[in-house]
């Protein structure tokens, strides 16, 4: 920095929209929040060109990174509704987190991109505070990440917000299992863990039922509904990080692989780990699908196959468990306080999913 | 997919503005690019939860990651005014590369985010083809990504742009040196190497200046200008990556440190490198700034120090060098073709850049 730097002189970069002295401020506070969320295998502060990250190797056979990227979609809208920025960051590092937790791997870093017409100060500083809280939580360093003012490149009070993770797996205990008799197969159980409202998949289709078909304002409650909170309030629910209740099973030999409910739903998301010729067979009624997607079900005369692949229906992440272990997988489930329940299994033939809808019979029980 | 997915009835989801259908059609073209990209390390195809990376650790003391998020800036509003998304994607991973490059590392993979409010399939492929060439280019794995439709949060064919690079380094290789007769300090001698162009930084002032201020249209030359072709073009010139030039030399002892001029100019990013109590001393008339900054100067009435700050002026990569070690490393970046030039040195006391625009006397010689 030089001294020009907290010049009151209006710079002719600040006359074309980019105050970049107002930048630095909200830049300084978003490194303190960062630096907060540091772990042992961070290098470097920081404001270096690139963040430095040493990974802790002891003990790996065969070290493979597990990377994503994500953004939070269009909840950033309900966000802006309701004036309220605080809970997207961690939305977003939980979603990666998520991802990669999937593929057997815990996270080591974290880094995030915002963008604006305009970084104000507050909604900058409320953004990265939600990203830090969500590293934090996860164990997860936030070791970088970008702010971009481009004037005139988004709306006024808009601000984007993508994610980047990088996490550590043993090559032998990726997920999902390819090898041996932990592999996938018919036989497996489905193993659901409940979700905490959309999460971060189906806003523009609930947004269109909510305020556009039901004309709605963000303050209002959704009538007939359970929960009396503001739909806006209701729709920015956060996204729940599975790491907490899966990460002990990691490497357990029943449990074979996991899928994180997002964009696509079940329908989707289930068959991006089964093998060749079989198929997910899921029976409703053996969990309860939330009231919220009951309403935009209803409201929007939304088809359930339309439902089922746009909305996670409840369902935030499916364990696929060998039937030996089943118990143990539930037992271990219950003690980090993470109520599964078996929503069905992998058979044979075809593929994709098959949703029983009627069948009053429990078609998968524990054992 | 389940069979749903190439269904001709219109769904909610796609009423509300979400084709996606579009976008498995467009993400199979993109899925395509990427495998082209793919080095050793990959582990996975794109489509999985995460993308999987195996480093190869041979011969490594102390493996280091080294990571960094970056965007395009408003550069991607002068792609939309011309029509052309070919070369952000490129001006990105190059943008990436050259910020680990920084720190001594090389690349290993990259991940790219694509925002829109409609992902048109034709601009969405065009954007990864650019990030896919950019990656191939570097010998960097494309091991991933997010495409993202955000009806309304975007404008009519805007495209925004997020990058992701993770690279790795030897902990005794860390740039800027750190320890020993190696690390920076007063007397290291300052190379610069061309720019071609503006690369990622200051479109929002060069905007202003050309389209505003002097009403050109993209098409339009500047008038007056060395460079006779449209404007739109001349600032779609692509962000160039040094790895090629500098990679051979990473290690050699002569290599003190590396600054990338990016946002903020030679006035911010060279004291990123630079100890306490030292300063950098920048002589004028010892490479040539290039016509395009003399316009946007000249027209924008910009003051020097302004320009200092928002652009390169013609230098994109700083290294800093051991005097005893100049001529090798010149000889080296000759070798590689890339034309380094003394334009300064490292000089005891003071802080940030002191610029000399006026003096006659060669301030820096070889040797």
């Amino acid at each position: 920095m030089t001294e020009d730097a907290s010049s009151p002189k209006k710079s002719a970069y600040a006359d074309a929209g980019v105050d970049i002295d107002a930048q630095d401020r909200a830049l300084a506070q978003v490194k303190k929040l960062a630096k907060k969320t540091f772990t042992a295998g961070v290098l470097t502060e920081i404001g270096s060109f690139g963040g430095l990250f040493r990974p802790d190797l002891a003990g790996l056979e065969d070290p493979v990174l597990v990377a994503s990227a994500d953004g939070v979609g269009t909840k950033l809208m309900v966000a802006r509704m309701m004036g309220d920025y605080s809970g997207v960051g961690r939305d977003l590092v939980n979603h990666c987190v998520n991802d990669i937790l999937v593929q057997g791997a815990r996270p080591l870093f974290f880094m995030d991109y915002v963008g604006a017409g305009v970084l104000e100060p507050e909604a900058t500083v409320q953004l990265v505070r939600g990203v830090a809280a969500g590293c934090k939580e996860n164990g997860c360093a936030l070791l970088g990440g970008e702010t971009a003012e481009m004037p005139g490149f988004y709306g006024e009070g808009d601000y984007e917000l993508v994610g980047f993770i990088v996490g550590l797996v043993d090559r032998p205990a990726i997920l999902p299992r390819s090898t041996g008799d932990q592999r996938v197969a018919a036989g497996d159980v489905l193993v659901g863990l409940p979700s905490a409202g959309l999460h971060t998949n189906g806003y523009s289709l609930a947004r269109r039922v909510f305020f556009d078909q039901m004309g709605l304002a963000p303050g209002d409650p959704i009538p007939g509904a359970e929960d009396g909170r503001p739909v806006g309030r209701i729709l920015l629910d956060p996204h729940l990080s599975y790491l907490d209740s899966i990460g002990p099973l990691l490497g357990h030999p029943g449990l074979h692989a996991l899928a994180h409910i997002t964009g696509g739903g079940l329908t989707d998301n289930l068959p991006r780990v089964l093998p060749a010729k079989t198929h997910a067979f899921i029976r409703f009624g053996t969990w309860d699908v939330p009231d919220l997607f009951r309403q935009i079900q209803r409201h929007g005369e939304v088809e359930v196959e339309e439902m089922l692949r746009v909305f996670n229906m409840g369902v935030g992440m499916v364990l696929v468990v060998g039937r030996d272990h089943l118990g143990e997988v539930l037992a271990g489930l219950k003690k980090r306080k993470a109520p599964g329940f078996v929503l069905g299994s992998v058979q044979e033939g075809g593929s994709g999913v098959v949703y029983d809808l009627g069948s009053a019979e429990a078609v998968e029980e524990e054992g």
